[in-house]
């Protein structure tokens, strides 16, 4: 499957707004059907159901027209690494690759548009776009969802919106979130102020691969926490305003970072270069901290050009399954540092 | 000065035999005048007259055409950073560098054979030669020794032999050394046996700049002990033998390190070697092990070719003297970090 041995995604383009900070931009839904009881309820016979079901929807003629071709299986059909590959690939939740025989997946062939299909909703639909573009993705998830309705019927309550399994999530089900390259502001300390303030303007800020983890490579992503009682509009307004602000104080802390202390940055972001270019062994952790660096480099032009999209795919491209999947069979550890280091040494690779 | 501000000299050539390891070759020969108080004794007037008949004799006709134009000089002429230049080129001593008017230096134009005057003793004899060519420089050594003693008068007993200031150099009055570069042993952990064993043979084990100082960049400095009851040959044939043996303990540890550690060997060559070549403030101790890493790197063919020659001339090039004097101003100690920086970039730059 294509899926899983390219690392290229759409959303690593590097194109988009502000691209030199956002890296991309998603929106989920999350929709149930009516009258069926939410996954975690549900027995074996229904999942089946629903799956078929939404199955259908994806593949009429006109949904293809639409939205071009789909993917559609189940989870249980892909090995454990091939799950956690299209974690990494950020399409599915860890929680959703645990191997439950009721979880299916589809995409459309380019990836922006991924469904979850039994994760703690029947469906959380997912558009994913390059740069901060999160009106256009919510666009494209709206024309999603109307196609999808005409042939599914959702669980919805006047009074309350969508509902859904998780409290938190009722209502409009939306979460809109940035994903964001902020090593200004790591280097300036100034992240724990930035989820303070961000918390109280009903956002959160969590490390790169969602809730609980750490935040690697200095990628952050910021998303609002609240789906009830404002409309799809406010709270994607809402985002965006905040990822605005946080875009500037970057900025503002990339400048004073250059100004103040220049020697030493440069010696820094030429290092990092240095090391992923010679490297022969790289930890996936040290790999997205020095990634981090080159990329501010290159943004201030401090160092050799190097596209956005080279970063981005390295995101996936150096990641643990990844690299065990491309390879076939299961790697040593050091076996993977070294394909790693091999990767990164390709890709960054100057004519 | 073309001598203090050139920073290669011609035992940084990486000719010789087994330039692999032995960087240079050294003898040095300690003779005083007849009847005259050592230095440590004697008074201005004294020093001065000394000084003059040593100049006169290398000032001779035969003596140039011998040994080619000599520089003279007494030290105080020169600014301490200059001095500091001579001792980081093995010309001088730390302690004749301390600015004591009776001090005086000469050296051919090429560097090879050089005087200090009124050290510990009237005359210390260098010769200084690439690879392990210590009977060469030996055979040089000696024949400015008979050119000096056309016209000097030499303290000289039947039965101790060359008389000089410290009892450890009477008899022969000859120190043979080595400079060797012993990564391989300095990693797998052998020096201190190392050091056991040559002590037993009567020979010491030193750092790159003599007596007391730590070893820098693995380089270890092999010389004899005893002057006394031995003729000059045995002495050499002993630090040539020794050292003979301690190339093989070292091309053996290098294998050891390459059969047994490969791929950690590699990345941490390729490292260093991506760290030189693109580091924009270093200092000095940090390079010089960098350093030694390339340079084992280029010995065992991982890394790209360099010439020997470099990796010698870095040594003198990248030290702090140097650098200063070549700025012909104070250099803050940042900003001569990001000089040794450039010039390391400069001189690894492969074509």
């Amino acid at each position: 499957m294509n899926l899983l041995t390219n690392s290229f995604s759409p959303w690593m383009a590097g194109t988009g707004s502000d691209a030199d900070i956002v890296v991309s931009s998603r929106i989920r839904l999350a929709r149930n059907l009516k009258d069926i009881p939410f996954p975690h309820l549900m027995d074996e016979n229904t999942a089946n159901n629903v799956t078929k079901e939404i199955e259908k929807a994806i593949s009429s003629r006109s949904f293809k027209q639409k939205f071009g071709k789909t993917e559609f299986f189940k989870l249980v059909s892909l090995a454990p690494i091939e799950r956690q590959v299209l974690v990494e690939k950020h399409l599915i939740s860890p929680d959703h690759a645990d191997g439950h025989p009721r979880r299916a997946f589809a995409c459309t062939e380019d990836e922006r548009i991924a469904l979850m299909i039994n994760e703690e909703d029947h469906i959380r639909l997912q558009v994913l776009l390059p740069g901060l573009e999160l009106r256009q993705a919510y666009d494209i998830a709206n024309m999603v969802d109307d196609k999808l309705e005409e042939k599914l019927f959702y669980a919805f309550s006047e009074k309350y919106g969508y509902l859904t399994a998780c409290p938190t999530n009722t209502g409009t089900g939306i979460r809109a979130s940035t994903m964001l390259h902020l090593p200004g502001l790591t280097y300036t300390n100034q992240i724990p102020s930035l989820l303070n303030i961000t918390a109280k303007l009903g956002l959160t800020v969590r490390g790169l691969y969602g809730e609980g983890t750490k935040a690697r490579g200095d990628l952050y992503q910021v998303s609002n926490q609240i789906t009830l009682g404002l409309t799809e509009e406010e709270i994607i307004e809402n985002v965006i305003s905040v990822t605005r602000q946080i875009i500037n104080q970057e900025r503002m802390a990339r400048e004073v970072l250059y100004r103040e202390n220049r020697y030493a940055l440069e010696d820094e972001l030429w290092r990092s270069y240095g090391i992923l270019t010679n490297a022969r062994m790289i930890s996936s952790d040290e790999a997205m901290n020095l990634l981090s660096k080159v990329r501010l480099g290159v943004e201030l032009k401090i160092l050799p050009e190097i596209e956005r999209s080279v970063f981005n795919e390295l995101i996936v491209a150096t990641a643990p399954a990844y690299l065990t999947n491309l390879a076939q069979r299961n790697l040593e550890p050091a076996e993977r540092d070294r394909e790693r280091a091999k990767i990164i040494r390709e890709k960054l690779k100057i004519n």
